[in-house]
């Protein structure tokens, strides 16, 4: 029986780069994509809209923009120092997996944009808000994570796609005003779910001010 | 016993407007945020950092920047249609709870901003990038939100108070280079938890490309 209980799930919910290529059912693309919309959006407009690329060749014009956009990603890591917390030589392994993945995502049974159909504002508030924008998107994508990882997919987070935004909108036909903010490539994993590790709260988190911990 | 099935979590938080007063114990606190912190990250760099505000001159100061931002977007929505699938009486009925919270936000136990620690970033990517930048800080807040309702506590995900972002920084005593990204204002809901509408699948989701409804 797959695992449902939310704490497991979400302490065990990890980025899986290296995926089979063996179909996934169209009902559980569906049940995926339900539990997405469950999460909440500016003043419920659910303005969130969803392309599951499947087709072959549509995934191959994908992945040739996905390479683009990670190539100069990558030119950026390799040229500073990683996050202060991860040892080097699991920075480069990160890495490594994140390129094996634009070298493969084309064979990932499924490529999931993750966009928005942007809501025209006035011009006092275009500018403070344009930074906020993923508030509507990104938590129907975790919604969209956490469900892949009960039902036994692997999945990840990415958004080096949508670095060039212009090619990807032609290779999805999507109109102007509608925005990719993610592409999740969604496969049975190759490899196995586990804990994922994290700074302790203390770490990130401070009490009434920036500056005093907090903590329990 | 509290609920914890990830499927019955998912559809059942809705944003909760109006909360009680009483205190939430330190535990709980580290518990949604320790789940927080469970989610993906760029490069899980964890750039993530949270300010729990129970202070209340703190409190009462978000609360002014807050009623500003929420003044701004209230006119905002009250100069044009709501969303079409919303009913407008409905609507109105949606903005005034959100006013209510403003009015009322300072009362909650505890009000929880999420911030990211701002990476530098390459000038060419820099532009590109910055919409994206909510994709390593609103699957967090995800995890908070459903953390939340799985141990019985309301809380919406709110960003009008960063409109006001330099007068948050002060009050909040942030460096320049973290940027608040959402408020969630946290407390025992007066309101009950119970299943959230959304739009069918069909209607947000194509297949392969725009235009052609994905259906199972």
């Amino acid at each position: 029986m797959a695992e449902t209980g939310l704490f497991d799930i979400m302490y065990s919910t990890r980025s899986m780069r290296k995926l089979k290529t063996d179909p996934i059912p169209d009902e559980v693309l569906y049940q995926i994509l339900e539990a997405g919309t469950r999460a909440p959006s500016g003043t419920n407009t659910q303005h969130w809209r969803f392309i599951v690329v499947k087709d072959p060749a549509v995934k191959r014009q994908v992945q040739a923009i996905y390479q683009k956009g990670w190539g100069e990603a990558r030119a950026m890591y390799d040229n500073r120092p990683g996050p202060e917390h991860i040892p080097t030589e699991k920075f480069r392994r990160l890495l490594n997996a994140a390129t094996h993945l634009a070298d493969h995502l084309a064979e990932a049974p499924v490529l999931l944009f993750a966009c928005l159909k942007e809501r025209s504002l006035p011009p006092q508030l275009a500018p403070r808000l344009a930074r906020l924008a993923g508030s509507s998107i990104y938590p129907a994508v975790q919604n969209i994570l956490l469900t892949c990882r009960a039902l036994g997919l692997g999945a990840t987070l990415t958004t080096v796609a949508s670095l060039y935004e212009e090619d990807l909108k032609k290779v999805l036909g999507l109109p102007n005003d509608v925005n990719t903010y993610a592409l999740l490539p969604i496969g049975y994993p190759l490899g196995k779910f586990g804990p994922v590790s994290r700074l302790p709260v203390e770490e990130v988190a401070c009490l009434d001010q920036w500056g005093t911990p907090f903590r329990k």
